[in-house]
């Protein structure tokens, strides 16, 4: 044993599912002696790369720990008092421990099967009825992006129910800086103008304003306005003088406001606001350098079909009964191509369901003393600088105070930030102090001593010490320190702003109290769910792989969650270094010349990736090249990407096996001419094949002067093996949830990077404020979202990965799955043939199981096969998508030869049962497979009137009987649920049931 | 709303349930005002402290947080190489996320309970299959302690079952330091002389040398020996000449091992041992500042009924399914009074459950790569330094080298040290460097670089620079650094100790290597039980309470996670701060002088603290004082401890009440005189109840020259109220598992520190070996743990609970305990009364329901109760403890009036299914609660001929039908386990099942 001493266990071992034996058995079934030769055999030789991957050797998971505390070590972590939509906050430890740091919760997938993901659509039910409350609107959905997108939406939101031809939308000036860039940016990509005017004295001032000051009103009417509650400014606005004046001229509002604010101040829906919009993120979700966090967007009542985003609604089972689930869906996830208005169907699920779970563990009382904590905090501070002779701006003000210090301002930041506070400098004649959760009366008396030992002022040297002297600090003369600093005197908060209405009053805010009952919820939500930690989830497209919790462990530290996103650069050197070297990375494993990881979402990174090639011809003097080719079978979010850039769609014909047809794309080309800006192709394509003529696609289109587009979707299945930059692509988006292990989060947060060409550079995001790092210098486009690196505070789940896995392991994983997946195909191929398979047969990572003939003999459709494998125990692939009737099924590495097994023996079984029903011994209507899933209850209820046994209805196969799943409801009405759209918690009397025992 | 800012939320209203209406409602059902009239009413005036708790005021979770975070930056964390039965090591990230932080593993109770106890019945039944096949003996329990206590068990085992009147054993004095002080310490208390010897040359020489050195032979037979196979000193010991010595001998052999050493090394089976034992930290446990940790001990096959400690077996439910349990439990853990003979029936479950899926994610080729490179590293070094002229003592080593350097070992220990090494010093001439999991070839470069440059020897000078020279390190020539280091020629370990056995060859052994599939199979295993993340515990005299998760984060930082106990004092600042303050707290809290967080079980702390009063006794000239009154009311451990220490029990009997009788307690005082050590009482009594007359108790022991021994298991009824020390103890342990917040973690770890007042100090256990910390001065009593502070690693646990309640929150935390307590025994009056009750007729902490009556007039046993209780989610009350035929139930402070109210609901249903069958509704045999568990499958069956429905069986409740846990097997047969007893895992077929859809 002495001879050459083993080598420690590589990670990537425990990230692969087939090993050894369980591999040889795959390509015994396959006919193949080795990976490669499987490999070789379905990826086509014309776009396998030459170059190895430009990523470290892997490293142990101990030495990636390392590392990353070296990394983390390099931020620095200061109190962050600058605000401006981003505030520190205390992640209460029982949401931490059972939510983000449990993978029930990360890594379950987006709720389209309702059935199995009651829990989760309950917490984000909470969290919509939390929003409805708190802005006194109606209807709110399940999350957005962030507050900047949230804010474009709107934008967008109040564009399309103008119905208007032209028109122009009024921005408060007031925004934060990263709401105006975002939303300009989205404005002007579609072409829709913007005034952005001081509302402080009523809309009707603001625009008379802009326009005397040179600015000049666009053509057409006002279709909407957008008013920020609580400035970036600090100031609170009475919004009622710009909602009647916006009525008037009907128009619609949209009011941009802080939840916690909202606790005290009057909502949205009181001032007479269409919309209300903002960020749930100081509800315990950490700072993490700007991202993930959740926004929030509600809307009156009339608004619910023109709402962007994901909407949990209330429905009722096969049982009768309540049952939740994706309401109103067919407004964005499942929109015809040409209908598509906005891509955002992506959310940022775990983050809302955090700052639900903040919401139901605090209640109303609880959230409402938080806030008027704060606002104490920051009217201590105002008070202390107004006795020390400081003008302090607004007179009215929640968390966030301004300071007058004319030319002092820097050098005043430069003090807060030596005493250990991040303050925020607007420009050099004022600082902004914000208060938030974690203010404690010692840091009050700490910032405030810090400033005004900078200035010199009276109020030191009459103290004659360093010390503040307490009268200054603590106007009613108590001690300063721990004791608490109360400002006496007029409160800031008028009667007028003061809210007066109550909240958050269902049962659901009042019950959890103590940290065992919320304990304990959480655990009974997750427990209704699948999630990955019981089930493969053979979602095709989605690529549902190990999360590995070492990749995990680090987001928590509070060296990557604490950080502002305007921290100072040098307290973000960790931050730089990881992004930069990320980013460099991925552009390597892609084969462009450069990525932004802005993008929070796939969807916003096709959406940035088309605006570089907007942009890119414009700056060739092209403007003419504003159509999208995209082929018939390609994503419907490339489509609405396309409109959200003010792009034209036209389709490329797709043959029957799923190949783009040459002919059909050269008279496209040829018709358009000068016209076409670009094609998007997805590859592998959406039908799971390797297509042989993608350099021939690639070359007609740059022949034509346009650029191609990747969808990066399918990178997973690439990775090592080809590389998009590199056989054709100019632009391809990544998903970070995808191919690079980010979990999905039950349905985010997600990241989107955009990778381009060199040539398109430059028209990669820039930062929406004035930078504060430098990673994206050179970058001059359109910035997408709120802050300059997105959800940074997860990137480093996606950095550990490649950490990990290094060249020879990444590359391991793309042939895995390739092996996965057609084994899976291979198997079920005399049971569900494979719809669409490239060279020799075979499929990429992924593969399109056919039941339109078995549904046509027998009535069985698709979804109901999806539906009985949950009583199967597993989440159905992916339905109906791109070709409806179809299974979609992609296994990923990460399984191993003992599920892959289990899931096609529960496809096999099902086949048997839809040839019961072929045969005649039930009809599809009683048929295990049209009544699932089961519940518990209804395979156990005395009464039991079906044609099959309750054993084939709960224990199909044996191996049930020791790790059964019980779906929480039978199957859920989805037109019962749009026909009584329902998008608040029910009443508890809703879920009584009447059986006691007999 | 400015006038004074709210305080923020206190943490003591989390850890608590009742709050605000609920109490009001409570107190309502109580017929009090408030819960200060209610505590008035129940603790009697005689008791009460008049002084406030000495602990800090409440802190927030976040400055709490903040503090542990100074705390653990006074630990400094070097590479750890001291060996001596610590070893680091790296706990799989997966397991650490889903087990050591997943409230579903670490809340759970022991599995006394085994239908809802299934998974960690099997996660432990797999330790023993390891531990069985690694030591090549047939029966393993499921842990001990540690393994010093383990082998003070195995001497004691072969000892009982020697059945000789007089005796002695033989140790190897290369036996780890601690383990030989705790085996003496042990041994002496029960008067076993032990005889001290080098064993290398074989037993005969061995003891020879101990004569010829003026040893004195004891009387009587040898009856056994333990020998270390890899001693303290790393030499390797072919042990088989010992064995055969001692069984011409007729006694029994003991092999003390290393559980990584023996994927390489003959097994103690092979080599002809009774017994074996070790520790089972290096298979991922952290350092932990030495615990806790998991023991084992395996048996040959004829010595199963004399193991100590815990033992999963497998017997069948009631539809002869397979399913776990614990087997044997009469031998310890239900013993009578007078048979006891250890107490040790506690043990490290969820340490054990760490170690045993860190062999199920290894498997054997794993472990034996792991062992081989943990070797060669070793071999490496010890080929340095030779090459490099110094001596290397052994020949045979597996992790440990000796070098002999006279004079300098101190001088080399700091070189290294300043390297950032920690290397062990047993003595100035020789310094020891043991290598584990987690060194890597840079380590053995750097550490062996700074001993030969400290020593300035040949080696360095010859290469004319401070780098050793690649030869050196590098015997084979290559680079050294990342390159690994691979040492030529012999191998240290010969072919006649090197393993040729299998091991682990069960399947679950093989299957869980992707981190997918072992996240899956914990997560399936934790789903088959009942927590406290899913249902309240109400046992009785267990106290279920909280374990927060801001209370269990720090354990697992490095800082407090990786720190070996034998590491200079002058890196464990941090430790020496926190238990220096948590002992002086608990102090406080208890009245006591001082207190010793030494014990690692509550059955230590009894040991410890009977041994300072044996010790006392002694130190005053009373030796004849060895007996023990204890009240028949008593726990059974009290009686096991007597035993343990050498002193004989006398039981008092108590009156129908369960207090005392006093006239009793007078004659056994009068009777026994001067031969009376002790009394032990517990307070409140094991009867629930608050006993007026305990001070009269104590006063009647003092006056006879005894001591007082009040158990501290019911100290959470008491934290503020009133303290044991001041009412008349001299000592009590305490359980920080019960009162402060260690979680059960399935059994295990538990923390019994030691309390006694001024005079009984200095017979407080002192450091096993050589101290390092100095916390411990003045003390010089027995050593009762392997480690000075026992399990030092979970301390952060109950010291961040102590700061986060202060002293008004863990006062309310013990009137709310009453509230609860009495709230359960009231609103069940009706339905099964409470047996006893004290002042004004109410119970303190806890209540006995008396089902004796019930049970007589309709055969309904409380076992039935028990189980049916699974039925509707609840894990059962304490069964006939301490009264036969009743259930004793304990809500604790942390339950809120919902789940009380769900607990009493379940039981007055049950109440009315027991009417039922006093009504002759149903025979008892056929009734839902002799059928009770009912699984999933069983009501779900086709077949069903019971008498009652299956809504009966599974839904009795309306509320279940939202959440319904399901037992994974039915009742399970105790005594067919126990007639056939396996021990190991079994075959998978064992749990065929061949129903199939019908």
């Amino acid at each position: 044993m002495n001879q050459h001493h083993p080598a420690p266990v590589v990670f990537a071992d425990r990230h692969l599912g087939p090993r050894g034996r369980e591999t040889a058995a795959m390509l015994d079934q396959l006919g193949y002696d080795t990976v490669d030769a499987l490999v070789e055999a379905a990826v086509p030789k014309s776009i396998r790369t030459q170059r190895p991957l430009g990523v470290p050797e892997a490293r142990s998971e101990a030495e990636v720990l390392a590392h990353l505390r070296d990394i983390a070590g390099k931020n620095q972590v200061k109190r962050q008092m600058i605000g401006q939509g981003f505030y520190d906050t205390h992640t209460p430890a029982v949401i931490r421990r059972n939510v983000l740091e449990s993978p029930a919760w990360y890594t379950a997938y987006t709720p389209y099967q309702p059935e199995i993901s009651q829990g989760r659509l309950e917490a984000l039910l909470n969290f919509q009825q939390a929003v409805e409350d708190l802005t006194g609107l109606e209807i709110a959905n399940a999350s957005l992006l962030d507050e900047a997108t949230a804010v474009a939406e709107a934008v967008a939101l109040m564009w399309r129910a103008s119905r208007a031809r032209s028109g122009y939308v009024v921005l408060d000036a007031d925004l934060f800086g990263q709401s105006l860039a975002v939303a300009r940016g989205r404005a002007e990509a579609i072409g829709l103008p913007v005034v952005v005017a001081d509302l402080n004295a009523g809309l009707r001032a603001g625009v008379e304003g802009f326009v005397a000051a040179g600015g000049t009103l666009p053509d057409g009417d006002l279709v909407g306005v957008v008013v920020q509650q609580v400035g970036a400014s600090g100031r609170i606005l009475d919004a009622r003088d710009v909602v009647a004046e916006a009525k008037e001229s009907g128009a619609l509002v949209t009011v941009t406001t802080d939840l916690l604010a909202l606790t005290l101040l009057v909502s949205p829906g009181e001032l007479g606001a269409d919309i209300a919009v903002g960020s749930a993120q100081r509800f315990g979700v950490p700072l993490f350098y700007g991202g993930p966090h959740a926004a929030y967007m509600s809307v009156r009542k009339g608004l619910e079909r023109q709402l962007p985003g994901r909407l949990v609604g209330v429905s009722v089972d096969a049982d009768g009964a309540p049952g939740y689930r994706l309401a109103l869906a067919t407004r964005e996830q499942h929109i015809r191509r040409e209908r598509a208005t906005s891509n955002i169907c992506t959310a940022q699920a775990l983050l809302a369901i955090v700052a639900s779970m903040y919401a139901v563990y605090h209640g109303p009382q609880g959230l409402k003393a938080i806030a008027e904590r704060v606002h104490t905090h920051a009217t201590t501070i105002a008070e202390t600088l107004r006795t020390a002779g400081i003008e302090i701006e607004h007179p009215h003000f929640f968390d966030t105070i301004r300071a007058v210090v004319p030319g002092k301002a820097t050098e005043l930041a430069t003090a807060a930030a030596e005493a250990g506070y991040n303050i925020h400098v607007p420009d050099p004649d004022h600082i902004q102090i914000a208060c938030d959760e974690t203010t404690t009366p010692a840091d009050v008396q700490a910032v405030t001593r810090s400033l005004l030992t900078a200035l010199g002022g009276t109020a030191t040297t009459e103290a004659g010490s360093g010390e503040v002297p307490s009268a200054t600090v603590s106007p009613n003369g108590g001690p300063p320190g721990a004791r608490e600093c109360v400002a006496e005197g007029t409160s800031p908060l008028p009667a007028e702003l003061s809210r007066t209405t109550e909240f958050l009053q269902h049962p659901i805010f009042h019950t959890h109290r103590s940290e065992t009952s919320l304990m304990r919820y959480l655990r009974k939500l997750s427990d209704k769910d699948l999630a990955l930690d019981r089930t493969m989830i053979p979602l095709g497209s989605c690529t549902m792989k190990l999360n590995a919790a070492v990749e995990m462990e680090s987001i928590s530290w509070p060296e990557f969650a604490g950080i502002h996103p305007y921290a100072p650069a040098d307290q973000a050197e960790g931050y730089a270094e990881l992004i930069s070297t990320l980013e460099a990375q991925l552009a390597d494993i892609t084969g462009y010349a450069a990525v932004s990881v802005q993008p929070n979402a796939g969807s916003q990174g096709e959406f940035a990736g088309l605006l570089a090639i907007k942009d890119y011809h414009r700056s060739r003097g092209e403007q003419s090249r504003d159509i999208v080719l995209i082929p018939a079978s390609a994503h419907g979010t490339n489509a609405a990407s396309a409109a959200l850039a003010g792009l034209r769609v036209v389709v490329v014909r797709t043959a029957d096996d799923g190949e783009i047809l040459l002919d059909d794309l050269r008279a496209k080309l040829d018709e358009h001419g000068r016209q076409v800006a670009a094609i998007m192709i997805t590859y592998p394509s959406t039908h799971g094949v390797f297509e042989e003529h993608v350099r021939e696609v690639c070359d007609l289109v740059h022949q034509a002067g346009g650029q191609v587009y990747i969808d990066g979707a399918n990178l997973n299945a690439l990775v090592g093996l080809a590389r998009p930059g590199e056989f054709g692509g100019d632009v391809s988006h990544l998903n970070l949830h995808k191919t690079f292990c980010i979990p999905h989060g039950g349905g985010g947060p997600g990241v989107g990077p955009v990778a381009v060409a060199e040539h398109l550079v430059p028209f990669l995001p820039t930062n929406p404020v004035a930078p504060s790092g430098t990673v994206d210098a050179g970058r001059a486009g359109t910035p997408i979202s709120g802050t300059n690196h997105g959800s940074a505070g997860i990137l480093p789940i996606s950095y550990a990965y490649l950490a990990l896995m290094g060249p020879d392991g990444l590359t391991e994983a793309t042939k895995a799955a390739v092996l996965t997946a057609n084994y899976v195909s291979s198997r079920l191929a005399d049971h569900f043939p494979t719809l669409y398979t490239g060279p020799n047969g075979l499929v990429a990572h992924e593969c399109i199981l056919d039941l339109r003939d078995l549904t046509a003999r027998t009535g069985v459709t698709a979804a109901d096969v999806a539906k009985r494998l949950q009583d199967y125990g597993f989440h159905a692939p992916t339905l109906a998508f791109p070709v409806p009737g179809t299974l979609m099924v992609e296994p990923t590495e990460s399984e191993d030869l003992a599920e892959l097994d289990r899931f096609v023996d529960a496809m096999i079984a099902i086949r048997a049962e839809i040839d019961d029903v072929a045969a005649g011994r039930w009809a599809v209507e009683d048929s295990p497979l049209r009544g699932a899933p089961h519940t518990a209850a209804s395979v156990s209820a005395t009464e039991w009137d079906r044609p099959y046994s309750r054993e084939t209805a709960a224990y199909p196969l044996p191996g049930l009987r020791h790790d059964k799943y019980w779906p929480p409801v039978r199957r859920i009405d989805d037109a019962h649920g749009d026909r009584n759209l329902v998008c608040s918690c029910p009443p508890v009397e809703a879920f009584d049931t009447s059986e006691t025992r007999n």
